[in-house]
């Protein structure tokens, strides 16, 4: 498969954030850091950056890092940052853009949530414009669903155009989608598993979640809107879901923490955090060239932790490489929208050879930004 | 954790399934395969009967048998018939009763269909007693969704419990699920896996799907009903489902295919067979000693092949390891019902201690019947 890679972004030289890549000439798949426009080959480099961790970098895939916990990653980090501005690293760079960023971790389950007070209201008024938008749950509880872990592809990996039954008048028809649209999110990767029957708590989100990505959770809008009722979502989404090359740290990302929105009623006990936080992440959506949305993060009504939280309070077990994002991310304005849903009302979808990018900003507390990977995909058409 | 197993099935000298076992005093799975009431070792005969894919059972599980495709699947069946009733093979017997059953595989992603319409039709009817049984979209597809992977445990792991939200009265509490139930299913397991944007066709269906076991799909009734809308079920499933420890191959249920039920409207093209079939099992839910129920599989409206077709007609990949369910089975009879919420119209679920065994039989054409593996777990109350 061809996949179309995306500029290098510039990540400075205390983001580092992780991806997995294959060199020039190159087979096997190595670890890699983001330093400035560079990736650092930390498979080769291990051995002399971190040795008594060396082995976590062997198999070229995050897995081993991720599911080492958070004292290894800390340990990595706190190396890393001391030595990759030194004179030893500069032999183990190369431009990002010289190499083929592939997806870095092995996905276990794959969560998505739908998390965003805006998002749900839009769909909701669209869908059912005599009712009420949001469902009696949505404000006690992260409303969840499984997605397919087995079509996570990474950034660039062209998009098939699927095919599918949709509701024609009276009757029903088949063939491609009609209404192929995007969501932007951001996704949460699970390092440290949890226990089956042991619920993690709000409090111990650091001690799970490695990082995240940028996400867009592809969807084929009249597909799923046949198929849906009453089960959720499957075909409509489950062609593909592309994620970005880099996974960013939470470590990294300390400084951009901000304060959720306010919370009406108050949730349970077991979604109520000491401090709780979120992130101040700003998305934009480009088609080609043309940015058509710029969602805010930072907006979505449930946390991160509270995602967590709730993912697990019947007991279900976390493993290694599970990913779950946090839905469409829409912001209250018509240009903070994470769909083409929202943007458009349900009027004007992709055509094959668009090409989408989401990109995410970090914000930190002291004025500073910090790019996350962007997530690209372009549509190609239906098989015939 | 402990696990508590069920008595050894007789499997007879041809039905031959396999396992994943650990020996009294071994640490490493190894894989098995079900002979009369013995397990053989085949991680230690292989040289022997197969010496040509002796590595396929190296690793103690079924993953690089799944992966080798359906010639190797013929290829270590043929030589297993032809050697297990031989001298040679009783020196790699052990009762099944002295080891451990494992998982047997790695799942990877697992999709739950909802493809009986006896099922369907009576959940309809509790739930919308004025409305429509069958939602719109019902009889032109298979409707599924995707389950949680990583809480697929082996027969005999105990299942807690689980706790959630649930509607009380005008408002919300948080308990344990006052209606634990069960749903017995077939599961089907994926070998080949196939490519991405290109479906699998119905005629294919052999190609890629190994074999299937027994599988109960525990489900937290109130906990589902509270969070489902529109997302579908997620935590109401996600703590547990359970699969017996057996996987039994198309191949050794070939005798036992017979005729699907008449479907009507005709489904589209991609959904018909040239010759289309199901399997002739006869399922048996035990509360404790007690029969409850028997639900009929072949009753079941959508075929096997009809599920991996649609599952995979919007480009979805398949991957080795990939377990997907029929959903409940249930028959037109009152005692032919696949869960409680049908049996006992919503009034009565599981209570703490129960243990509960979903067989099934398989009734071949010429009149033998062959027994698949039990799929038992016992409830153990929720975590205080």
């Amino acid at each position: 498969m061809v996949v179309e890679q995306g500029v290098s972004t510039d990540f400075g030289h205390t983001t580092l954030p992780y991806c997995s890549f294959v060199g020039t000439g190159e087979k096997r798949p190595k670890v890699g850091v983001g330093v400035g426009t560079d990736v650092l080959d930390l498979t080769a480099a291990a051995a002399r950056v971190v040795p008594e961790r060396a082995a976590l970098f062997a198999d070229g895939t995050l897995d081993a890092l991720l599911g080492a916990g958070r004292a290894a990653w800390g340990e990595v980090r706190d190396a890393l940052l001391a030595w990759v501005t030194g004179p030893a690293a500069a032999r183990y760079l190369v431009p990002a853009s010289d190499v083929e960023l592939v997806l870095p971790f092995t996905v276990a389950d794959y969560v998505d949530f739908y998390a965003s007070e805006h998002h749900a209201t839009n769909v909701g008024r669209i869908f059912r414009p005599d009712g009420e938008a949001l469902s009696p749950a949505w404000k006690h509880l992260p409303i969840g669903y499984h997605g397919r872990a087995g079509t996570v592809v990474v950034s660039g990996t062209p998009v098939r155009r699927p095919s599918g039954q949709r509701r024609a008048g009276e009757g029903v028809s088949f063939g491609p989608t009609a209404k192929l649209d995007v969501e932007a999110e951001i996704g949460f990767v699970v390092g440290t598993p949890s226990v089956l029957g042991q619920p993690v708590s709000v409090e111990d989100v650091e001690q799970h979640v490695f990082g995240l990505c940028v996400v867009n959770d592809w969807s084929a809008r009249d597909v799923q809107a046949f198929e849906y009722v009453p089960l959720g979502p499957f075909l409509g989404k489950s062609f593909a879901t592309s994620v970005s090359p880099w996974i960013v740290t939470l470590a990294a990302l300390d400084e951009a923490r901000t304060d959720p929105p306010t919370q009406h009623p108050r949730p349970m006990d077991y979604l109520q955090a000491d401090a709780p936080w979120t992130l101040d992440l700003e998305l934009t959506i480009r088609i080609g060239d043309t940015v058509v949305s710029r969602p805010p993060f930072a907006t979505t009504y449930w946390t991160p932790a509270q995602m967590l939280a709730h993912l697990t309070i019947n007991g279900a077990s976390l493993r290694t490489g599970d990913l779950f994002a946090s839905g469409t991310v829409s912001g209250p304005d018509a240009d903070q929208v994470g769909s083409l849903l929202e943007l458009h009302h349900d009027t004007t979808y992709l055509d094959d050879g668009d090409t989408v990018t989401i990109s995410a900003t970090a914000r930190l507390a002291d004025g500073r930004q910090i790019e996350l990977g962007d997530v690209v995909g372009t549509v190609h058409p239906a098989t015939a």
